[in-house]
């Protein structure tokens, strides 16, 4: 229950938060391969999913033994405690950065004793009706230990009277709405199951015969896995040493799916491949609808490292303006314990990012980055071209504003924090003193992504929400993952 | 969720494992005092009922704030966490020392959401059918996160439907049997119970006029607070900003009460007071009545530091032997992780204690312990007395030999370990090599107690077990606190 | 001296190591500014120059605070460590990875007391007649208590006899040869050092009246202070609370001025500006270059990050062939404390870096990178781009093959290691699976850097060494810095 | 350089810091013996020399290694590091505890290299002339890295010119003043000294055929080696692979001897001999003598633990009043992180001490200490005591007032702090609150050791120092060891 208060974010983060990263490989040959650090390096793989916590839990066919800690996986994580994670099913977790006084509790997987045994559940989604049914559950008698939505999914599952883990996992989401991708361990199986709507991603890998489950492609690049398919919106799959059998059960209203087109925006590794869609490729179609949408007269794109790059490159072969290295980002940037004391407020976007003088200088620039939240540092960046030299700052964002909540799990802060909710463009564009400011429209980012408008969540952009949400189900921002 | 693996016990303990302490205060005077310091000063003063992790939790009144980790007091806290910890009621926890893998995860005060709010529990004893409750709670859905009983009563009291959360209580434990101390913490109250044999004990202090819960006396002394009274078997306290107000509900059959006569032995400090007995003053009439039952002929008396000093010298007085410092303990030994390789293997007693040479050499001696747990220990004492010098060594123990599990609380690990319980006297003395060899007679420690037979639970020595225990009951080691 | 194994290098660096970064400032107005904090970002801003420990001392004017500790600048310092460094002059040291018994003892800044105060020394570089001073040194009778040069020079430095510090430096200068730049702080005095050849870099900034000094430009724009001008090969710059006075006295034989190539080519971060050449702008060309010299018939242009991106833009504007993004990297890397077993060994470039799939498959790449040092990254990364579906692959390598040791603080390792001094061209290319291999030839690499050769130390390439290098100067790696 | 805050003394100790602790051993038949890991049970032993800092060095023949660190023998090492420290000699040194900036610089052993190899230096006690030197050699060109009189020493030696380390030693003595125990490590030698008057003890111990150097004898006894000798005042003992020779070189002025008096009075262990005597009977005589002294008409004899334990023993066997346990220890106390608020500070000495009320109560108290210095914790001490139902209480102190400052190693602190200094006994009697106060005389010490009055130091308690003492030599105290 160590805390470390991060100033982090308060610092030199201006983005919406992360979501949460799930892994899990079963080894039907048991002990052939080292579970614990191949889980090890597929959270790697996908720490950019979050930051505060991470986790690794295994089955040795028996018992599941559990390590979590606070920090990134590299800091939770070394030999000795690897060495002491033994089994033929591994399963892990990293959990996004926030505050608050709980935190290692909410640390996942959150590992259980029920009527059959133990459980390990990691979750990445948001569910909408969670408070409702924690209400019900513990009006029923059930008492909880941690603020998140796993607990009352273990507990949904714990109540069921199916012989079948399965079964019962089936009959538990029955009763959940919202985002859930869902890696579930058992002393003998790994479950991954998808919201209806497959808000979050979760894909199937292949490592020799051992069947790998990530939020995200890339880490079975990283670890050497094929990529099998994506687990299907509505779908449970269950991997035991007799393979993977599927259960396609849960259907959407109408069959509607909608994967969160913010994935694509920013959430995702740029590697990763999401329902048959690079990451990389949709970027840099952003960006190039986006120099079709608001052309600019300037010499020079740039992009605001990191997700911002791929766009700008796009943007520079649609306008046939030249792509440049405006903006330097300080590799060992990700953590300092320093408190923001007005001196260094002044120059926290210096700590993270540099203007390159003699790219800049005396060139009309467009500054390419992936969205706006707040504004307070899409406005220094513009100033540091400005005092780089630059004639003229073009800000283009390669997604449409941010007007309404979301509630399947990215943290936009309230709604008032949402310069796009609450400011015109205009305003926006003086906020940020730049010579002009444009967005892409949301069609051009639904273009860019080429999946169809109906299969893609775009709420936090136009209001149009897959789910039902209702007014109770805003929920504390931190019980999110 | 981290880990140490410490040698401590391994290396040189040949004792009981220690119990574990609870303590509470609330100010019905918002803030008036810094509770959280005040707890941990408490805890402080109970650190010798469990070495292995330690928690506080705090209400402001609303919420519930927690914080535990693996270690000592001193190391699980320190000035910026207590700064943190504000609040109007607290609760604090010291465990005993085990290994483990999820050992943090069973750290105590266990904070949990239930219908009515937030609640922290913490316990001392052990539960004979928490099994059996488990059980049948898992078959209704229930999940368990920890192996402790505390989530066992957790879940028992979330179940009540009673409007007063001390009317949940009165009716949850109901259902347990063992042995209890108990101090549980809602947003506005302190409840403190004890089994209605009081097998544990649990006393009520005042400081000014925050009233104050503590498995020992001594931590009264320590914070300044004055002695009320003790917990009664069977009694539910419950103090909120109105004051304490008794609910004496819970019979045992008979009304029979059984405190542990091994709090008197061992594990109490000497300076508490338990049902009105000091431990210090029994201690050292055991040690009388020791000299009276097994007087030795001999030149001096020593005790084994630290629980053998006291009978020491009450042997001393009734003798008439002198009594003399022949064993000093090195003040810093309690934590040692260096790993017991076969050099030190041989010196490990040496780590910890070491005769005084001048004071024992020609001398034939009484070497006086508290108890003989596995005899390990005894033998190379009695060795390193007579490469000391002493002419011959007379063991006296200030208690009857164990020959019974305890199914209470304390780890009397399987009775195979126990030497009492698998050899004769006449074969323990050969195996320490002492030139002679008694134990304390159960009347003699009954009488040096003071408290008649049928309110002391000597289970351990004669296998009278105040509460039926079925065979079922038997729960791994690491369950109990 | 707490030392800790870190696998890092061993598991996924194939890269030259590297320096150390140097960092002074000086407050003539005491205390306006948190001149330990501005230290610190200054340091961050240099953290690329070394990662194996960080430092900061300050003088309060009279005395010298220090802390300095094993780890990452984020690691090593937290608020409550800054806020005790109160002071009118900071410096601070990072340095470069290694492993070795004695680190913690090399840790700069060196703060020594001798007969005219106390003195912190800075060092970034390599003397190589340090041995010979040593010895002279010892035979004098003096001690040594680290492998620094730094400890070395401050022998010298307290052995002379001058009423002025600055004296003192300068005389004490004339005595060693090799590669130095230097930031020495005495009570009231910043001092800059640098070599007659001018081989390490240190630039001169202001921020409002506080000089600042520091091995790299970056620092200046991250803590927002103006660049002055580069401290000239040869002078000593004397900072205190009346301003900065020059003595420019020990010129090189026949004033020949040598900067270090590699600076350019790897070292330096690409937004800093050493010798008044922009970094980035020399990588670029030395991209443009490349294509010029070694064009290839091929679809896209990647660089391998982080310092290969540049030139593959250079390339790609000069051969006209698109640049895409063809290897992302895992922005947690940098640490990780997993040993390297055999089966992550085969995993290691993938846990660092990753191929996109869409972008590269079905091409004919031209894959820049910086450097090969020993083949086994560059083959791995070539297998990546196969495996993602490149039809060929052609290496184009921005600077010439390393086929001469440094003397001057790299750490080239032994001339065994580095695969261009002991393979030809065609081998290499053979080695590491390439379809074609090519490297910029010196000239170029001069050219794109702008400097006339005898203005530039280029030993590495073409063993022309600005110094006489003895043979006895082969000093131990881990002395270097 | 980590620096930890310690609040320990501030809130709970109001005793003279400790001294040092020195320890080496040399393995003629390499590696039998885990030297590193017998060390650290040697240090464990002396831990109550000094708890500030930890080191342990060792030579494999070549080279030195070493680690030391901030904290406890139990913090600084674990098996992994003892694992690396492989050798066939090794020293080791704890050092006592107190505040600065520089804390780990100067913690030991410290290792130097100098013209003839390595060496590792322990030092207890002080260099009165150490500054002297310090100018002198300061003036010729030395640096100075701590402010440890071993960098004096070891830069003396270092200066010599003979062929044989052991002459470079002897040579190097003679310039020094003050108390010195010392043991220095070369590749292949272990070398003990001690100061011509013998004010630091330093025995001479076997462990089969292993010489063992110790501040005190106990850690013998817990390695399990046997008592050989001390080592005589002025001599220097050689160690190495063909045993030990002895140099006995350096006598005092007159050949006068003087082990300082306070060694036994409070800073050994009970169980160590130091020049023959028991410190334990020395201990329990001056009890005796004391009550001789100073009879009191009392019920009931306690001593303050733990160092006045022994002498209330000879107290009462003297004054035929029985002794009791009337003070218990917390025996975790030892370290507290928590800072000293005025709620705390009310507390302070009951975390540490509880009065035994069944003891107590009704009866008049013989209070015996071993030493008073500031008076508040005696103060403190009888208040308790009184509040557990004293009748009265009589303090004994078991050694005369201290009077005059220590400047051989005692931290004294300046005379100012002393109470027994500025106040008379009547005033100090009012000051404690104490019924009546009495010291043991001077001439009542010297005998209760048994070593004549010119053979002792009691510069303290009558400020007749053995070695003449300038006004200038009055050093910091952090310098001292």
């Amino acid at each position: 229950m160590e805390e470390t208060a991060r100033y982090n974010n308060g610092l030199i983060e201006d983005k919406l938060h992360e979501e949460c990263g799930i892994f899990g490989i079963l080894d039907p040959n048991h002990n052939r391969y080292d579970l614990a650090r191949t889980a090890y390096f597929g959270l790697f793989a996908l720490q950019h999913r979050g930051q505060e916590s991470a986790g690794i839990a295994v089955s040795n066919g028996e018992d599941i033994l559990i390590h979590k800690n606070m920090g990134l996986v590299s800091e939770v994580f070394d030999d000795s405690i690897l060495d002491k994670l033994k089994g033929i099913i591994a399963t892990g977790h990293v959990r996004y950065s926030t505050t608050g006084s709980s935190t290692l509790t909410n640390a996942q997987p959150l590992v259980v004793r029920y009527y059959k045994g133990s459980m390990a559940l990691s979750h990445n989604g948001n569910l909408i009706n969670a408070n409702e049914i924690r209400k019900r559950l513990e009006e029923s008698g059930t008492i909880f230990q941690t603020t998140t939505d796993s607990e009352v999914i273990a507990n949904l599952i714990a109540r069921e009277r199916e012989d079948l883990v399965e079964d019962a996992v089936k009959n538990a989401i029955k009763e959940i709405r919202g985002s859930y991708a869902l890696v579930i361990m058992t002393s003998d199986k790994l479950i991954g199951v998808r919201d209806p709507y497959g808000l979050k991603p979760l894909s199937i890998g292949i490592l020799d015969d051992c069947y790998v489950l990530s939020s995200e492609t890339c880490a079975f690049d990283t670890i050497g896995a094929d990529f099998v398919r994506d687990v299907k919106p509505g779908e449970i799959v269950v991997i035991d040493k007799n393979g993977l059998r599927s259960h396609h059960i849960n259907k959407s209203p109408g069959g509607k799916n909608a994967i969160c087109a913010f994935e694509y925006v920013y959430f995702a590794r740029p590697d990763s491949i999401l329902e048959g869609v690079s990451v990389h490729i949709s970027r840099f179609k952003a960006g190039k609808y986006l120099a079709r949408e608001s052309p600019a007269d300037a010499d020079l794109v740039i992009g605001v490292p990191d997700s911002g790059i791929v766009s700008a490159m796009g943007y520079s072969q649609e306008s046939g303006i030249p792509y440049g290295l405006g903006l330097i980002k300080n590799r060992y940037v990700g953590r300092t314990f320093i408190s923001p004391s007005k001196q260094i407020r002044e120059i926290e976007v210096k700590i993270k990012l540099n203007a390159m003088k003699p790219v800049i200088e005396g060139k009309r620039i467009v500054m390419v980055d992936d969205s706006i939240v707040r504004g307070t540092t899409s406005g220094k960046i513009v100033q540091m071209l400005k005092d780089a030299g630059a004639k003229e700052v073009h800000v283009r964002v390669s997604s449409p504003p941010i007007i309404h909540s979301c509630y399947y799990g990215i943290d936009t802060s309230s709604r008032r924090e949402l310069i796009g909710a609450t400011h015109s463009i205009k305003e926006i564009r003086d906020h940020i003193n730049a010579d002009s400011l444009a967005y892409l429209s949301l069609d051009g980012l639904i273009k860019s992504i080429g999946i169809s408008a109906e299969r893609l969540c775009t709420a936090c952009f136009n209001g149009v929400y897959p789910i039902d949400v209702s007014k109770e189900s805003n929920k504390y921002l931190y019980e999110k993952c």
